[in-house]
């Protein structure tokens, strides 16, 4: 009944999140009907987006450059890193405005079901770079999930041998909550009182 | 803080329907982080249905070709026209599989207040259509909201000339519900127990 490529479009639709076949036809609908210069103008954004965006080769959040604008601020604080999961998490983090030191993203979290090591999730690289002296004071800013805890405790084993102080988001992020949709004033509080978790803290 | 190109993804993502900032930001990020592929997949079926599909000479429902597959089906009865406001209606009655004649597509229904009036929805075209004395009946098949209502109002007056029975579909189809989004079985049942509406049925 669709034609071959109305088919085409309605699957590849369904690979946005949050997707399913009546919505990604109701879009599919949209876009012929009413937005067809929209259409073009998107499948040429995702083009370029996929050429030009890839991870930053310090930090791992998202950037058009070898290196992200946050990394290369000169005016931000070296010393203190935070670490998240996911370039979401920066930026609802940047948009709460309560934080200048730099950032680390991490793959994900810790999943030994699905197979996600420490390797998969990038902790080792992350040790190496704590190794190098810079840094005095990471915040642990993994999601508030079991995962995202786990996570974090992992983090503190894996970096017990060196001379940080280790932090942790707490105060204000809800209980299971997923980082990215907590409002800037929760997120506000939760890096204003942060908790240490371990000795040289 | 987004890079220039994401901007521009996710603003040109809010192009579709339903997606507010948060969800593009996610939909985004998604396709970024772990639909690299799929996100040019999708950007080229944006393209070819855009660059392909457009509206069938005869009934202007969605096509790769001059004239759409239904209207060129020789066993569908073409003395039978549904008429409906938009493709998508069309897919759900074909989906209901309750109807074997032919379809007209309006440009959705009459809206004075927007300016969209029957020159704007296509009702002259279609009056011209059914002029042509090949259609014994015409099965009212817009919403059934207040528009689509006065839509078929305003079709029943404009074919009062014309020879040609009038239904309207009726049982099972909610109040205010649009059609796109009623089961097959309501479907069935609106179009088997439709209504005649004017005197020559
Ligand atoms: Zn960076
Ligand atoms: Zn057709």
């Amino acid at each position: 009944m669709y034609t071959d490529r109305f088919g085409t479009l309605v699957q590849k639709l369904r690979l946005l999140p949050s997707v399913g076949s009546k919505s990604a036809q109701r879009m599919a609908l949209h876009l012929l009907m009413r937005q067809r210069t929209g259409a073009l103008e998107l499948a040429q954004a995702l083009q370029e987006a996929i050429e030009h965006i890839h991870e930053c080769s310090i930090c791992h959040s998202l950037t058009e450059h070898e290196i992200c604008d946050i990394c290369q601020d000169t005016e931000r604080d070296d010393g203190l890193l935070c670490v998240v999961e996911s370039p979401a998490d920066v930026f609802a983090i940047e948009q709460s405005g309560s934080f200048k030191g730099k950032y680390h993203v991490l793959h994900g979290h810790l999943s030994p079901l699905d197979g996600i090591g420490p390797e998969e999730v990038g902790i080792p690289y992350l040790v190496q770079r704590l190794s190098q002296g810079q840094i005095r004071e990471v915040i642990l800013a993994t999601n508030a999930t079991v995962e995202g805890q786990a996570t974090a405790h992992y983090l503190v084993e894996s970096c017990k041998h060196l001379p940080i102080k280790i932090t942790r988001i707490a105060q204000g992020v809800p209980q299971g909550g997923e980082l990215e949709y907590v409002d800037s004033h929760t997120l506000h509080q939760a890096l204003t009182h942060r908790l240490p978790l371990n000795q040289s803290s």
